[in-house]
């Protein structure tokens, strides 16, 4: 298969499916020298269980990850960083009804076609569950970026049809949503428990902002920083979209209306999202992510099985209600392990 | 650098500047057996030069493209194939009185800021020039997609404010701008007159259609098909916006709208736009486009120079006023690359 | 670092130190399919501990090896597939002694320079401890490549000053030294239990045959089946030469002697090992194997401190006398892991 | 095919066959700021082809090698550098006669069980010719490795049965066979000439050695320094073993006679290579490495044709009688491209 590897010098490898043993990573390539340990994944981990209110599962305890190799008392010897996650709760039994059923918006049928085996219980290898292993390596890539002063924050703009008004990031880190604007967020909790209700889903749109990136990272032509950062992005499980900068708007300006002219000051405007010719400009670095509503849901759809008869589902269990906001967690991972690798290209050839 | 290479087994490597010896491409894994030549590396160079209205420049001659090496009596042996393309008509006279000046808009600051040195002819290597190797490299990857009867396309969905309400890709193939609907193309081209006149540019949003595509292609989790789509469409210079199949709209979409129901006769809809968890699913591929208006205008800009002085710019001299419809084929050409790389590598593990 | 992954589809990515919690690997790229247990990579693992009589230690229990993903009712999935190994009886006390000194040919010293900070319990990545999770991923390979009927094999055809006079490998298959001349086998003994009395260590040559290769394996012009064998072989810790078929040899012939002559029955003779213009032709693979003596030995050594004091050290603990017949599944695993990864390369473009 | 690509950092993909229109490389990946030239690349081509007597051609023009892209005003800048190398004098009448014959001891015949077709014409891609890219490669690596005080050179140290016996490196780099002993290239010279009547050909040993090179250099555990020197020196043609330092006789000795003591002034011998745990020490890197003879002969050989039947080979026309002292300047730029490589590398994590 050989997609599982992300990254050309800060190298993210990852394993696991939902309800087998575990899930986690290996980094290579990291630096020697920078303090990490079990606690600060743990971290980012939790953090990745936000959202308690679009949330149908109650896990109550946090994932025990553990670094396995790599450091020594403390810090990062320049060896493969191994992570393990190991699994808990995981009931397969709710799956066997279903074992055989491809459910609409997951990779089942897709799965099938490729690989002519599958691991159904909870979605093997395409669940949400294999992102707890990049957030955990995102986490070595945050310490390896805070030592340059870089952070990667996500932010949620848009919940179904609500949309942000206001964007106060300082709120945002300790809203439910990880939503910049209260008032909007009180109305995404509105709006999830009218759709839980429905036995529907929602979508919506994360912004993600990288701050304090020095200028020149990234490399042309075809590993542009914003290239690459759309594929960290759009390989997220749910993502359907990704825009840089004024994104799908930069198509509808004119040319004086989209250059961000330069003064000694700076770019005035940031419709580039700085990035420029795919390199980094000291802008603030500014994605959006279309995420999809999640597929699982209680309504009942039309679909095959694996012997090709129509069937009905309905996805019984507890669901999640929206992607967001714990995917925020996995899109700052995600960018912030692409910058890592960009940072440490740099230094290579500087 | 080492940016310059796309593809795990399909690879294109790119070289060379606007206005240099000659642009051109390296493809190394292309399967033998294959039948190519000049002719039809030509004519697609040729494809990337329609939208005449759009155009500044009047260049009369065809691209003199040549292959050089992998191939032996027309068929491909299984070895690199090198293809030139010398550069001709380069004026370099016109970019000395702005050598020292950053464009806004372009990637001169950044190339400075990452390199110390810039060639500041035509753009150098950041020069759309640079994609005239990209739909060298494509031509070859769909005489390879041809023969699986895949078929990829790039049709112009919308330019500035002008959308399309119509979808005849038929006529589409000869439209000017390479439009689906021949009245919003006659607005195109009444709306591109007239920014011409005011010394600005337009941007807008291409639509690309990969028919034929078998299911099984793409790598999970991070070479997942629609992540490194992607990054190959993201990797063009002007691109600010990806969108798979629904893409951003499925944000605003509940689960049981956006999820596509199965049947025995297949997918009822196709939101997901070919792809689940990243593999290929049958149905067409579908991919849209933001790109950003020509940075290169008449209307006079605030920047600074390489001393750090502020100045104006008015960009003179005969630029494109908009990437569309020139760039569809480039599009073509990177989503070409991606899909006969996946194909071959789902041939390894088959 | 990222120089802990090889292979191009068949990917293979190590980790763990020698006393830390455990060593191990991920295997990325493993087509779908293929039967694996637990119990298979154990018995691989139990080969590497052949060759009681040049061991120090006196390990008895087996490794606990386990594959924690990538796997499903005992079939392989496409998904990558993790094996742990957890580390036992590591009693890093007797390396405090040493924990600031440089011991001869071992990377202590150069660990240092790279990183500036080293995990000195018991040689951390650069102990042979590693090597265990090569041979676990080797297990791997060899179950891909049996059912393509590919054998690989490896013997000591050398020990110290003793070398093979015949060659009869079935025998050597329980030999202890895994020697193909029970004589010079029984010789190999005695040498080693004096060389154990002088404090002192042995080298030697292995022979690796790989038989059952199908034609047209390995990709012009870097990545030669040669040359990738090479570099895999070269990686193992003691390695210090490979030959390919009459290797050295070859050298002093002429090209009439040199060159295989070809017949309807294949090649008269195998001075290319099986490999010509980096390419298998159908012929046994042939790779022989420089090992270095063991580096640590009770014989009193002159070296420097990490604070560049000269010292004296004599290594005490249990040491083995040499890598072989250990290093010979090592062998078996990389010259493996190769085969595997060139024949889906091979997949891909057929 | 995919294997026509070597680094990771420094990448080198190089393009073209014997008599088609020209060879080349692309180097990405080379930092900008540094002084390159044609005139550099053809000095190094034209050190290619010294050894007038072991030579069967008498090519009377240098190659015209030139720089396409990447450089600006003298100095790289970052992008990817096409250097061209037009064929010249290729008459591929002498070919014909053996246009369905496989030649002994080349790659004829799995070219062909590779690829269903090839290009006879002078060897097609797995000609000598090809390492005339390799070469011009070479020389900005070494152009880089230079601004570090980093030399590569390489020595022959055996001719057939003629070893030398004094070691004046200096004397060597005008001698014609490159060889540090006189009275042993005198010796070579008459065997040349002996041979030359037979029809025959011979091999012979060359030695490499980087000095300077400082410590830390090389990524555990499979991108090892000697580890990538032994693949880069195994991907030349003719090359069937390599050794680094004490290489086979390190097989042969006692732990306490090969391992490198150490004291404040270094070490004291250099069994080691230069290379410790797969990393430099700052020692001189010495690399050893067999040359089969040249399999083109005047004497008759048994060999089949594309159709099966068995048949008597001669081959007529000019070819040289040793791939010794031309294959040397290959050595020394495969050695110079992989420290360029490492050097890049080391740089991104330290």
């Amino acid at each position: 298969m050989a997609g599982n590897t992300t990254g050309q010098i800060f190298k993210v490898t990852t394993y696991g499916e939902s309800h087998g043993i575990g899930v986690g990573a290996v980094i290579d390539g990291c630096p020697s020298g920078i303090s990490i340990d079990n606690r600060m994944i743990r971290k980012a981990l939790d953090k990745r269980k936000t959202g308690k209110s679009v949330s149908g599962t109650n896990r109550k305890e946090p994932d025990q990850a553990k670094i396995i190799s790599g450091t020594f008392k403390g810090v990062t010897t320049g060896t493969p960083i191994m992570i393990f996650i190991p699994n808990k709760e995981a009931d397969s039994e709710a799956y066997k009804d279903i074992a055989d059923i491809y459910r609409p918006g997951h990779g089942d049928i897709t799965y099938m076609q490729k690989y002519k085996i599958r691991d159904w219980r909870g979605g093997g290898r395409a669940s949400a569950r294999e992102t707890a292993a990049r957030v955990a390596a995102g986490a070595i890539a945050k310490a390896l970026l805070n030592k340059e002063n870089i952070r990667v924050d996500a932010y949620t703009i848009r919940l179904g049809n609500i949309r942000v008004n206001r964007y106060d990031f300082n709120y945002a880190k300790t809203d439910p949503f990880l939503c910049p604007d209260r008032q909007a967020s009180e109305a995404m909790e509105q709006e999830v428990e009218k759709v839980k209700k429905e036995g529907d889903s929602l979508g919506g749109i994360v912004q993600i902002i990288a701050n304090g990136v020095m200028p020149g990272l990234g490399e042309p032509v075809f590993d542009k920083l914003d290239a690459d950062i759309a594929k960290a992005v759009m390989s997220i499980g749910a993502v359907k979209g990704v825009e840089i900068g004024a994104g799908f708007d930069a198509a509808l300006m004119k040319g004086s209306e989209n250059n961000d002219s330069i003064s000694q000051n700076g770019f005035a405007t940031n419709n580039a999202g700085g990035i420029l010719a795919g390199i980094s400009n000291g802008d603030d670095i500014i994605i959006k992510v279309a995420v999809k509503p999640i597929p699982s849901i209680r309504l009942e759809q039309k679909t095959i099985d694996e012997q090709g008869n129509e069937r009905r589902v309905s996805i019984k269990g507890r669901h999640d209600i929206s992607a967001i906001p714990r995917i925020n967690s996995v899109c700052e991972a995600m960018a912030s392990i692409t910058l890592a690798d960009h940072f440490l290209r740099q230094r290579a050839i500087r």
